[in-house]
């Protein structure tokens, strides 16, 4: 299949190479430091599996269009990113989002109505350019975005297993976003506003209930937007945390390393959502605001 | 006036030694180290003022009652200092609350109906056993407990301003207790899971919305049970902010010593107090659960 990666981060790097390495023609769409590194020396996979792939690189998005347009670019990122590669989005192109928050599929639908809306719980760090560590297995449910089958996603779903990537495929794609939006508004927003891995949710009494009331209101504002979950947050949860206990989350290592997070895609796209149904998110909101100031500490603003 | 000082933490040893310096007769009640250490080699005030006095200090209350028993432990020692004094709760005796918090005068009400309650905004840090530190020059407000004028309150008011602690007199004293404790929901909450400073909160312009939301919150609250201000919380929330901009709030300064902090009279009071109206408080309950789960991760059961 003839994929492009758009955003050769951790987890666009780490698909891309698991692609390439089954035989796919991929091409990573990322920035300079990556697409020179991987132009260079390719692209190392270290961790769960170690191997070394050359898949094209490149900056930017050619004119001719791939089958299956990959986004994996920060949610923040999103739209940019499309609009600079919006030229190869042909009418057969089909636009796969994995990335965390809300939001994504909405923009792609912009562009084309073949999309597909999709999450992931494999763990992955890029630790250096050209170089990414597969931290955990996990497993990826895609499905036709919003709602419905499509028999191309069963095709994408085909060529991820056979490239080790452990798929599902799904008929109610936006209840898996909403459910992986939801673990990730309260993993997250407890571990980066304390700074603690992910076991700690399990391990301090006082963050179980609050755990919950936090799921409960992102669950009610799905329920009122008429979303119904595959799978209940609640269990997904549980079962993220215990997996991840040693993990700091995705926006807490975003602060540590000093740099912008995907709250306005979690937290920020609950309350959002709630507001247009008439609904208030004030837990959401509040850890929202929480995680603002923190980026807006590391960039020295509480100095000014 | 006869003066027992119950609990010669930091406020209570500043108004301990400046009533002491007037010539009031002050018994300081307090622990152990504390009482030692005033004892061999008295009681130093630094700071806005430096003196030295020798007012008598005990562990325990004696038989014989005061004319005003100040209430100056932490809101989590209430209960049991109260149940070790209440031998010199006489029928003349007036029982005055300055502390943080929510329900303080609540417990002194078992013990008498001469009950005042106070807020203050005097800054008073124990630099060490014996020896505490003004850090900034505040008001104090008195009122009969929970309203109404008692000609008592002059009285103390008179002896406080004398004294050097500068004391309003209110016939609103629970409303003045639920402004300060609403203003204290906002800079202590935010302050400590952020461990900023109070000023950030007028810096970092995501807190500031949120920190309205939050005292409206418990404002709601004070609403709903009856209670009118005398002055608006987000008027004193504002005037506190740019008052104590450099300084830590006391919850955050208790985190940092590894101590328990009075999140429980603050957040988990309004809480309580909400759900006894048939309200919800997300915000302050979620800023409580913060807080708490701060205070396990410093008795490192993170690790357990």
């Amino acid at each position: 299949m003839r994929v492009y990666v758009l955003g050769a981060g951790s987890i666009g790097s780490l698909f891309g190479a698991l692609l390439a390495r089954a035989g796919n023609d991929v091409l990573l769409i990322g920035r300079e430091e990556q697409v020179k590194a991987v132009n260079e020396s390719g692209l190392k996979v270290i961790g769960v599996e170690n191997f070394e792939v050359k898949p094209e690189a490149t900056t930017s998005a050619p004119e001719e269009p791939p089958e299956l347009l990959l986004l994996t670019t920060k949610s923040y990122s999103t739209k940019t990113a499309l609009e600079c590669a919006r030229q190869c989005i042909g009418s057969d192109t089909w636009v796969l989002s994995v990335q965390n928050g809300l939001g994504n599929e909405e923009l792609a639908m912009k562009y084309t109505d073949k999309v597909i809306g999709g999450i992931t719980t494999n763990g992955a760090m890029l630790v250096e350019w050209g170089k990414v560590m597969w931290t955990g297995r996990g497993i990826t449910v895609i499905g036709k975005y919003p709602t419905g089958k499509a028999e191309f996603v069963e095709e994408v779903a085909r060529v991820f297993n056979e490239a080790g990537i452990e798929t599902g495929v799904t008929e109610n794609a936006i209840g898996w976003k909403w459910t992986k939006a939801i673990v990730n508004s309260v993993i997250n927003g407890l571990g980066t506003v304390l700074e603690v891995k992910n076991g700690a949710l399990r391990e301090i009494p006082e963050l179980e209930g609050i755990s919950i009331e936090i799921a409960r209101e992102g669950c009610m504002v799905a329920q009122q937007l008429g979303i119904e979950f595959e799978v209940h947050p609640l269990e997904l949860l549980w079962d993220t945390i215990e997996k991840t206990k040693e993990n700091y989350n995705s926006t807490l290592q975003d602060i540590m390393r000093g740099r912008k997070t995907e709250v306005d895609y979690i937290h920020g796209k609950i309350v959002e959502y709630a507001h247009s149904v008439g609904l208030e998110a004030p837990r959401n909101e509040l850890l929202w605001a929480l995680v603002k100031a923190k980026e807006n500490l590391n960039r020295g603003s509480d100095n000014t």
